[in-house]
């Protein structure tokens, strides 16, 4: 099987380079041409569009930052549309909308080939040790199809239904992710408020029903007033603005997410939208008793 | 040491049971005497009124329903200042307001008293199993007394800070519970109304930074409409009324907190007060599209 890679990010190189690792063909391609240069010396062929990307693959991987750079590069000029050969899959691996996803589909099943949404969550990390949970809509032929590229990235992997389905899943991710950090902002904040030490406060709740993942890994970092990004402000509003277009669609009021996205506009507002999603405590110091 | 007991509930009766199993001089009292029976013919001695458990003990547990009834209990007629001798602690254990503690301690204090407070969580599953999460608020040599009374009760035991300190943890505990249940709620009704599987999309994401002790708990019931109550809807709302007088104390304004607290409110209005906490994936769903 030939591979294709397209978008070499953060998240997307380290993804790449395990699938050349683990003996594919594989064909990369980046906006950014540097980013490219330590795979081709690895083994990859490097491709001048995704057309070309196309073209010499199988299976072409996007992984890249929106809903309009994913259809720039299936739809685009030179984009996956003018070089894709009959059977192929596309495995959009990016957090886009779920509508465009199946309608990236239906263009790519007129030409005889067919979409795969797979967005991934566990960050830089995950993909550097070929840990991201993989949230996958497909056709089952087509999961079968792609499944060792998924297994060499990824350590959970699940079918969560037809295509767009994935996008779904990882948003749900998204409202789960944000609600839970605004309960643990909230929490940091009444214990400081009330000189409470945060830390211990922490200990003594994370192993009960109040504890979570953002609790026990990013309320010690509200603590100690530690921003650096694990998860920038800048890119959950971009999750958080689908998550809002999605449950508009399906009118379903989404009060707590909401919330977070209007207080992360606020970070924005303050400067913050480089700063790890954390920085939500300092949103919620801002608009209470700023002495405390 | 002579150890009372005061408030045998769902919470209590199995608490003192503990007790009264690891051998101490056991005293017990409740306003529904039925529920003593089976301590006393284990070998506690009944008493006719707060006053007696004190003058009967060294040590004496309160665990009752909130604020009014621990006042009741120390300070109202045959009330356990009416019967404590010098050198005495009173541990309460129930959920209420940090300030009443503190005002509780400063008249035990005048009569060369103190008090500990040492709200729990884990449930009744917990106080049976002896394995509750205990968050203290004393004074060092307070709880060095009254440890190993803990230590039969609980597996966790946190000393969070002077009198008032453990009720402000068990408050933090409060708004993490109610908080990540909200986007718990959201994430599941957000999946059904785009018809994906709200079992797989949990099983997806739980292990990630989504994951929560409420995700796992209870969003697999909130999937299989099982409403049966964990923790009840009425005593939530009494904890959210203390969480919001306590955060309204020093100026911290709670958000998410605060929309919880109303949706439960409409829970309530809905005859959900004796449901599970979790009942509000419904209320979400009657203020959404009704036929998904």
């Amino acid at each position: 099987m030939k591979v294709g890679f397209i978008g070499l990010g953060i998240m997307g190189h380290p993804m790449a380079r395990h699938i050349l690792e683990a003996g594919y063909d594989l064909t990369v391609f980046n906006r950014t041409v540097q980013r490219t240069e330590d795979l081709v010396q690895a083994g990859a062929t490097l491709a001048s569009s995704p057309a070309e990307v196309a073209l010499r693959s199988d299976v072409i991987i996007t992984i890249v930052s929106d809903t309009p750079d994913v259809e720039e590069v299936v739809s685009g000029t030179d984009g996956i549309l003018d070089g894709i050969r009959k059977g192929s899959v596309v495995v959009d691996m990016s957090t886009i909308s779920p509508q465009a996803e199946r309608e990236l589909d239906a263009k790519l099943v007129e030409v005889d080939c067919s979409l795969v949404d797979a967005p991934v969550s566990g960050g830089d990390v995950g993909a550097q040790n070929g840990t991201l949970a993989i949230m996958v809509g497909a056709r089952e032929g087509d999961l079968t199809r792609v499944m060792p590229l998924f297994e060499v990235m990824g350590s959970t992997i699940t079918h969560c239904g037809p295509v767009g389905h994935g996008q779904l899943t990882k948003l749900c991710n998204q409202i789960l992710v944000s609600v839970t950090l605004l309960g643990v902002a909230e929490a940091v904040r009444f214990a400081e408020a009330n000189n409470l030490d945060a830390a211990v406060m922490i200990e003594a709740v994370k192993g009960g029903a109040a504890g979570s993942w953002q609790l026990a890994n990013l309320g010690p970092r509200m603590e100690k007033c530690d921003y650096a990004p694990g998860f920038m402000v800048d890119l959950l509003q971009k999750d958080l603005r689908l998550v809002t277009e999605a449950g508009d669609h399906v009118s379903v009021p989404l009060l707590g997410t909401g919330i977070v996205r209007q207080l992360m506009t606020s970070a924005q507002a303050l400067g913050w939208g480089r700063e790890g999603t954390q920085i939500l405590d300092q949103v919620l110091r801002s608009i209470g008793k700023s002495d405390v």
